[in-house]
């Protein structure tokens, strides 16, 4: 089978339950932007960082699908049995940073983005999640959406930001802080 | 001549045809993206992969550059001789897409983005696409887009899909599927 | 302390004055925009490029901090000392890009972006600097915004274009213009 349909030239596509909606609907925008989350993931994993990093990842990538569906489902009419996302999937990340920071110094100041190029593509990363993150925040509002998505993401920027001062160090990259200039 | 006019420092700008129009306009938006995806077509192209890959590629930078210039002009004042897009460069697109499918394995799943660098890249572009798709096809909704760009940038994230997966195999990297959990 | 503090799980966050907002504020939208700026930014110093161009890029990092802590703080209500934004910020970047360009070709047609990695970095940047500066121009429309921000992000859009050029010409890349097709 083809990959181009077709289906969407005239710019609607469809939810899972069926229900066509423009492209630029919100919820499409929201779950875009987790698949271009997803992308920047994929981007991270490959850039001969630890096993153990990369399978976190990889779990990650398999919940930004499951997000997906779940953004994706029409909350009035889907009756597909879609894949949960759960409370031990945050604490996953929670514990992750708890066990990344034994390691790392105390922060008193905000960490000027790069150092090397993982590190960099983490800030970046970190900075499209939290994009995903206010559209889904915005979406909340006006449509139903399972609250661990928002929650999930909010914790995923701060793997990121935490993961980021891991490879840091992990690389012997230099961390730079923002001192303000007075 | 200086490349900075400082003629946008108060925040409007102008179309093709000369209406000023506030930078935040829906339609510099649109264009805007177009921007950022071609400079991604950039990236992947220096990335080592095949001449024939980088000779389409370089195609579509162009084509990019005529759907600028097609978004950029004033529908309702614009008399400037504008390149056109051509229904053969979406027919290109599909041709291409045929021809890279015939030695690729059958999909029946979603790919985790990633497996090398390269391939990531085609990931973002293939988001950042989208993105600009979605802006177009709002941007048509309240004024004139040739039917050719929405179609073109729809066509062009299935191409660089095909992609990902074509430089996938070609690079012998992994192609890892998502298998949604019970 | 733990970097999750979980206050943003039900979508709200402070400004800087403790007023609380919505994640999808336009304000937050555009520091967070700023922020994604700044990570191609790191991204970019970390590529091999001279010394020179590593300092001014630090700056810039500095500065775009500042921007953000600009724009987080709460125009009705934030009494706390701020960092500013000066024209000299400005005039450094002109004159940045005066004495790059005194090397370069001069331009009569668009650049093709791309030529090799670090270059498309530059582009990718410069367009992710353009998206914050529309966000900035919008949110100038309805609340106070610093117009040193707007003008800065408009001027160090250009500096990107120049450095990206400047780049091409030092890693010996390829520089292709745009010919529009008859
Ligand atoms: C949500 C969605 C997405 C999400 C991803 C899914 C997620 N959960 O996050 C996003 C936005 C990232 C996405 C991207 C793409 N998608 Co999509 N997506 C959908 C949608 C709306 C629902 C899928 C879903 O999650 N179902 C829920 C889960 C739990 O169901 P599932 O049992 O896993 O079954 C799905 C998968 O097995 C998958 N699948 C089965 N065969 C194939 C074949 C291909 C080529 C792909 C990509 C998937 C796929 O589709 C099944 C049914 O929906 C469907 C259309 C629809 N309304 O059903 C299109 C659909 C599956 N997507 C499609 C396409 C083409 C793509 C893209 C290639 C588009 C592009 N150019 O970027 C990419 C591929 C991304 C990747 N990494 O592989 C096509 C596939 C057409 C085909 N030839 O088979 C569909 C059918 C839409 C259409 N055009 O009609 N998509
Ligand atoms: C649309 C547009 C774009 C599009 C690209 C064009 C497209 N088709 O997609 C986007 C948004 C990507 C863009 C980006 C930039 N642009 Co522009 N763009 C325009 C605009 C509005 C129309 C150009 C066009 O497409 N014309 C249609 C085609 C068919 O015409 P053309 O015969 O090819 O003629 C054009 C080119 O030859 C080009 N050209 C000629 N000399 C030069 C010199 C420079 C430095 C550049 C970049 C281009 C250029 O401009 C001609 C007339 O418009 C003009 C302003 C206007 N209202 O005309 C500015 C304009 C050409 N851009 C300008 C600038 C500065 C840029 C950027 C450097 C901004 C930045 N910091 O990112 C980049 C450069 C990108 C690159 N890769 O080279 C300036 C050039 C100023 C100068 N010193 O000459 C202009 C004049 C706007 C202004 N400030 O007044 N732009
Ligand atoms: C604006 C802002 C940002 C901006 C950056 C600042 C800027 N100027 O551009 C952006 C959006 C980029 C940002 C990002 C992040 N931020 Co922030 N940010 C703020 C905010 C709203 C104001 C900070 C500020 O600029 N003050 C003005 C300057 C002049 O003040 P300052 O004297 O330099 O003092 C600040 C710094 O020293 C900094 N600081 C002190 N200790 C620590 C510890 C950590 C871990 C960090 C990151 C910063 C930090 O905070 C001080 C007081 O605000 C505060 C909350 C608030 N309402 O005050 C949160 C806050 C400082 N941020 C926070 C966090 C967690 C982050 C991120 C890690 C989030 C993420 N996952 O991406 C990243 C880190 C980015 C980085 N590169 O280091 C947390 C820190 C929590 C903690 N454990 O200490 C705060 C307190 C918000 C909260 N959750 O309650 N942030
Ligand atoms: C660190 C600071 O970043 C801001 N903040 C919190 N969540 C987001 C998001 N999704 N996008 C952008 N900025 C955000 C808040 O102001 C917080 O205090
Ligand atoms: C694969 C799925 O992606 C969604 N889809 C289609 N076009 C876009 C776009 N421009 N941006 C984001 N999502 C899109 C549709 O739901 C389609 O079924
Ligand atoms: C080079 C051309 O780019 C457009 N332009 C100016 N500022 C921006 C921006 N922030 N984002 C996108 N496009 C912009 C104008 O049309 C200008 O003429
Ligand atoms: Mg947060
Ligand atoms: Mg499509
Ligand atoms: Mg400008």
């Amino acid at each position: 089978m083809k990959i181009y349909t077709k289906t969407g030239d005239k710019g609607q596509t469809s939810l899972i339950g069926g229900t066509r909606v423009p492209k630029y609907h919100l919820r499409i925008e929201t779950y875009g932007t987790v698949d271009e989350l997803n992308s920047y993931i994929g981007l991270i994993m490959c850039q001969g960082i630890e096993t153990h990093d990369q399978q976190l990842l990889k779990e990650i990538q398999d919940r930004l699908f499951t997000i997906g569906a779940s953004l994706a489902a029409d909350p009035e009419k889907s009756k597909m049995k879609i894949p949960d996302l759960l409370d031990s999937d945050i604490v996953l990340l929670e514990n992750e940073m708890d066990k990344m920071n034994e390691t790392l110094p105390p922060l008193k100041h905000f960490v000027l983005p790069g150092g090397n190029t993982v590190v960099s593509y983490c800030h970046v990363a970190r900075c499209v999640c939290r994009r995903a993150e206010r559209l889904t925040v915005q979406l909340a509002e006006n449509s139903f959406v399972d609250e661990h998505v928002t929650i999930y993401l909010n914790r995923l920027s701060d793997y990121l930001f935490v993961l980021a001062r891991k490879l840091t160090a992990y690389f012997k990259a230099e961390e730079n802080v923002w001192i303000p200039r007075v």
